[in-house]
């Protein structure tokens, strides 16, 4: 079987499975999680075999210790991906939702009800996690899944995923509402982006390369989770101590995380708080990059460049302005941001209005840090990503983004006129 | 400048654009609707003169008499456009409406509100109305509008576009609000579709294969209007005569419409059913094409093949079959539909439930006319075209589906713990 019919039949069987998980309810699908749950703990010495022989070939590729890191599979973590599913089926129940109703003066009575999306294509690198976690948020909305991961940790997925199907078969679930592509060939990525006939939606979790490249090539709708390149603005006015804490808290909670800021804007009256905020993030071991204002008016500032504005460090590495205006601030986010999530710290409610009225992203905060942009921290539970898509689902994705809806209408015996 | 750089630059405006029109309001947004419609019915003239070249070039083409009457822009229809933005003026602000709102435990208020979606390319084929009618609906929404018509239509598109474009200035908005490219080379589609840095949404309105082409090359998200092929099933037990009425109504009231039914499924225990409703329509000039049990029960009717049953005739014809349960009524309609409206007569209020779990499609009716899918018949007012997508908006494409969300959260100088 070559890549091509590998792709297609999968796709093709994912597809049948999405049918019978469309009548199933909220109970059996549980069943199924909980059957999932079952397995993963039941199998935990078989998962850690794959797993090690994972990790035996990236030690002889040569992968770094921290790709290492991310491939390598504990009791720990196992036992992780068994709570995240309990977790998700502890979920409300996201289809049958009736989202309007209405009778027009015709009799028609017409509801908007949620439904599953069908078959969601998961293209992902190295954390063998988001197997499981991926398909059990897509088994929750009622969606078959194609998984397609990394060659790094292949061994590991492809147990997770006979492992997944076992659980559904046990439950009377098709097998294939859990398909894994085995093989690791570039070209399975591009046939699976491109099968519109069966793949209902691509998610692409990775690197920048990967999700333009998906972008750029698919026929299947993407949604997207792209670089999270997040900005914060200082105003005029400010609780200093408290805006002090919150920018540390939004650089070096998770400095790798996609809600990290990396763009700091401080208003040109408030040199106070930039003197404050530098000095608290180079204790905290921050590398402070600043124009010439900053590099004025602070010490240890390296000079920051056009393009460190435009970089998302991911890292303890920080890039600071000083702007005259709100107004110059929105400009300069609107600039360099990703539409991800940016922040304003500010006393002035008119200031924070502007702010959020002007700027084009996701998530916007007025006194919070951009770390709040999580499916967890909005009460979601799990997410799959967190989208930089405009259409269908921005910010954080959890199992309701994974649904769409039909119009169900009903009359008596009704012809349009 | 040549084609590439005519729509880059005019995406860029519209981009900038589409900025001033995210702050406006609802009533900014209608007195630009209300200067079009001032516009439009001013220069009534001056838009006929521009028509009339477009339909010189058209005679002189060979364009059939069917293409020069879609072209043609008489004083009714140039009313009919006027009488079109006043409605769309008058539809409820789609903008700033708080979708979700929620406290979470630490004190962080999220709200969940509507904004536009953008920049909307709108890429259609001859019909100089589109012009207006999609200029109108994106505005209302707040969004600016990158036009691109076909080439039969050009010299009347550039001159609609212009009073629009006037309109705008005329209330303090760019002119860039409604964009049109005027080279009608076919690599403008394709340099629009791939403009994703700038345009947000793609609207393709016309034949199948301007739709496949741009779903196949578009980066920019698309909102497919693919093929109506709308199929009724009857079940054993319906009103009869009643059931004969929707079925004449679904095929004959207007034929060339995508929510006009293609195949007919009829109980094998309802043969009576069968047979009036193939007289009926044979009655009303429908070519009715049958398998060989409809060929049995009915007189004059020519064979049906395979490809009949999936073909979108948009005419006087439809293709018939008998089916021997409701689970093979519902395979076949799976098999073939295209996922637009299909309906289900039946006096069984649990075979209703069931075809409406089990089909997938946009809209589904219970004793009611596939001919209702469509905005004005859900109560939404003009629609801008009925999605076959999964993703954002199924149905009827209203006001309202050209918006998306952003999230606005404010605390009291909260960090994540």
């Amino acid at each position: 079987m070559n890549i091509e019919q590998e792709v297609r039949i999968k796709a093709i069987r994912a597809k049948c499975a999405a049918g019978a998980l469309r009548t199933t309810s909220d109970e059996q699908r549980n069943d199924a999680l909980m059957a999932m749950v079952r397995e993963i703990r039941g199998s935990a010495e078989a998962i850690k075999e794959a797993n090690a022989a994972d990790m035996r070939a990236g030690e002889e590729a040569g992968l770094s210790a921290a790709l290492l890191d991310r491939l390598l599979l504990t009791d720990e973590r196992i036992e992780d991906m068994a709570v995240g599913l309990e977790q998700v089926a502890d979920f409300a129940d996201p289809l049958g939702i009736v989202l309007s109703e209405t009778t027009r003066p015709n009799g028609l009575l017409i509801r908007k009800v949620t439904v599953p999306l069908g078959v969601i294509g998961i293209v992902y690198e190295s954390r063998p996690n988001v197997t499981v976690d991926a398909a059990g948020l897509c088994i929750k909305a009622g969606n078959a899944v194609l998984l397609r991961g990394g060659k790094e940790a292949i061994r590991s997925n492809i147990a997770l995923a006979g492992l997944l199907s076992d659980a559904c078969e046990q439950v009377d679930l098709p097998r294939s509402c859990v398909e894994i592509i085995e093989s690791t060939d570039r070209e399975g990525v591009q046939e699976m982006i491109r099968a519109d006939e069966y793949v209902d939606l691509i998610v692409p979790r990775g690197g920048q390369g990967l999700i333009r490249a998906v972008v750029e090539n698919a026929s299947v709708p993407v949604l997207k989770h792209d670089r999270g390149l997040c900005n914060i603005y200082v105003d005029a006015t400010c609780d200093l101590q408290r805006t002090v804490a919150c920018v540390n808290n939004a650089k070096t909670q998770r400095p790798g995380t996609c809600n990290a800021v990396e763009n700091l804007w401080v208003h040109v009256d408030n040199l106070a708080a930039l003197k404050a905020i530098v000095a608290d993030l180079q204790a905290a071991g921050v590398e402070v990059r600043g124009t010439e204002p900053v590099q004025e008016a602070c010490a240890n500032v390296a000079p920051a460049t056009e393009q460190d504005f435009d970089t998302e460090y991911l890292d303890l590495i920080i890039s600071v302005d000083v702007v005259n205006s709100l107004q110059q601030a929105i400009a300069q986010i609107q600039k360099f941001s990703s539409a991800h999530s940016e922040a304003i710290f500010t006393d002035s409610a008119e200031n924070a209005a502007r702010f959020f009225a002007e700027i084009d992203s996701a998530c916007l905060y007025h006194n919070a840090s951009t770390r709040f942009t999580d499916g967890g921290q909005f009460g979601m539970g799990a997410e799959i990503g967190i989208s930089t898509n405009r259409l269908h689902a921005r910010g954080p994705v959890g199992v309701p983004e994974l649904t769409t809806y039909k119009w169900l209408s009903a009359g008596d015996y009704l012809s349009r006129e």
